[in-house]
């Protein structure tokens, strides 16, 4: 097909998704309107087809995943989305393609009230690339953040731990998966960012982080810019069906599960004090949260297994370089 | 060189440019605290090698563009800028690379008070891609918008049009240059937004967008998005000493200068009323503008020469399409 300018681009299938804001994206840039009373949380991911996803996931999966690890971002920090900026650089402009990633940004923006502030297209000759600045509210000074863990705090996570780990291998093809185990695949191309929780983190949590670069790094980061350590039960650690069938015919997945990244569940630690009520309220928003250890004095993160022994991971976290 | 993770690479050459707000990049999120009676604009520019510039061009100057496009966009909106995101995706992580890069970053961030609120760093197998995401303040309710020129408004330019674009062609080597000419190459390599602008056009625009993709294609796109035409006076178009000396051995390059990108420029329309403090307050800021024509209220936009002749441009706007 012949090539589209980016103009045309913009107006066939981006200006039809813009929100307020926008300006219809006929502007230089985008305004958010003041918000008297709130602070504005800010985040950015990038996602490189080949390194974060695969070149032929469904266009509308990509759209997904570009803009719901950023919703997770905000969801730690108790932050309401307000919108989303997306550069992308596409290597060739494909009208199929493009229709089903405008779908699938489309879809998002209506379900998780998240509007389409702005952007840039461009041509690359590379891969493709998805970078997605997100914007969030926050009442005034109550930002949830990374750094608040204090010792004696109960450390918690949400939902299941592994699943998009497993899904990625099953998707690499070096897993056999049973026919019901392919939720696992489902998501690692579509996380399920755990924005319902925003409310009870913010009333009630002392740190928060989403999980994107597995459990074990993940946890080993927010213990040390909180200046505390933590001792963790991994009997604890919270599986889905399908990983709990996936590790007992591969036990070595488990490690995989607790260290993989694509979780896109939320880490918080929580004041004892708090906890009772931090249970209630993540019941009332449809998350389930569990208790999986606590946060200790000395720096050290410790992990236990099930028969209380010691449990040592080489290399806790995920990184592509 | 050992490739090194992505901590690394932010704690070594990112965590000493983090600006207040930035909570030092060891969070989830960056934050941006209310300001009481102002709006936020936001603008977002992405530059690939090969397309938006040289991958061999010097790494101080590839940070500088990728801030300064979208300073420019900020400029144009009359805001002041409140810091910016930055995606990179990096097809290696070389060290010395990163450390020309990163003081490209700084001197701007210090420059242009802009400070680094956060961002993301990835691998890619492709072209070395630059995503910045910028923020700006203006008073609430006052943005310059593209949309607002009326009939009857002056149009002016800041500075000089063409620079870039003859610097593109030199850069590229279908273009010999006099010594005293490659000043264009440095406009091409650096341009200079025109940030101390902003309180003029805050003060007197009734519309204004930043020249990014040559002259003649964004004075169309601002007349169409504002329901009006203009009559332009293409003598009065400004041009450096170091255009004039190009164009007059190669007059081609005229309509080069006035079609081609990278300008990087202010182009406005300002009320008759408010012409004569308009030019004062440009002068007071140091920025020199031009009158090149007037708006008028037939949706047209006519070129005239020198001679009063009508000139036609056949395709008025770069496209990387």
């Amino acid at each position: 097909m012949a090539s589209a300018s980016e103009d045309d681009l913009i107006a066939t299938y981006f200006a039809p998704l813009a929100g307020q804001g926008s300006l219809a994206l006929n502007d230089d840039a985008a305004l958010l309107v003041e918000k008297p009373g709130f602070d504005t949380v800010l985040t950015c991911d990038a996602l490189v087809a080949g390194v974060h996803f695969f070149a032929d996931d469904p266009p509308d999966a990509i759209a997904a995943k570009a803009l719901r690890v950023n919703l997770s971002d905000l969801a730690a920090k108790g932050a309401t989305p307000a919108g989303f900026l997306v550069a992308l650089a596409l290597p060739r402009s494909d009208r199929e393609w493009l229709a089903e990633f405008a779908n699938g940004l489309r879809r998002d923006i209506d379900d998780y009230r998240f509007p389409l502030l702005g952007g840039d297209t461009v041509a690359t000759p590379g891969p493709l690339m998805v970078s997605v600045t997100a914007l969030g509210h926050v009442p005034a000074g109550r930002m949830v953040p990374r750094t608040g863990a204090r010792s004696g705090d109960i450390i918690y996570v949400s939902g299941t731990i592994g699943d998009g780990a497993l899904g990625l291998l099953a998707r690499l093809g070096t897993l056999d998966l049973c026919a019901d185990e392919e939720s696992l695949i489902e998501r690692y191309l579509r996380p399920q960012p755990r924005n319902a929780l925003a409310s009870a983190l913010l009333e009630h949590a002392n740190a928060a982080m989403d999980l994107s670069d597995g459990l074990i790094g993940d946890l080993r980061k927010m213990m040390r810019v909180s200046g505390v350590g933590a001792q963790i039960e991994l009997v604890r650690v919270p599986l889905s069906p399908a990983a709990v069938a996936v590790i007992g015919r591969e036990p070595s997945c488990w490690m995989r599960a607790l260290t993989g990244g694509d979780d896109y569940e939320i880490l918080t630690a929580v004041a004892p004090a708090q906890a009772t009520a931090f249970e209630a309220a993540a019941l009332a928003c449809g998350v389930p949260v569990a208790r999986i250890g606590v946060a200790t004095t000395d720096l050290d993160v410790r992990f236990r297994d099930a028969n209380g022994a010691a449990v040592e991971f080489e290399r806790g976290s995920f990184s592509h370089f």
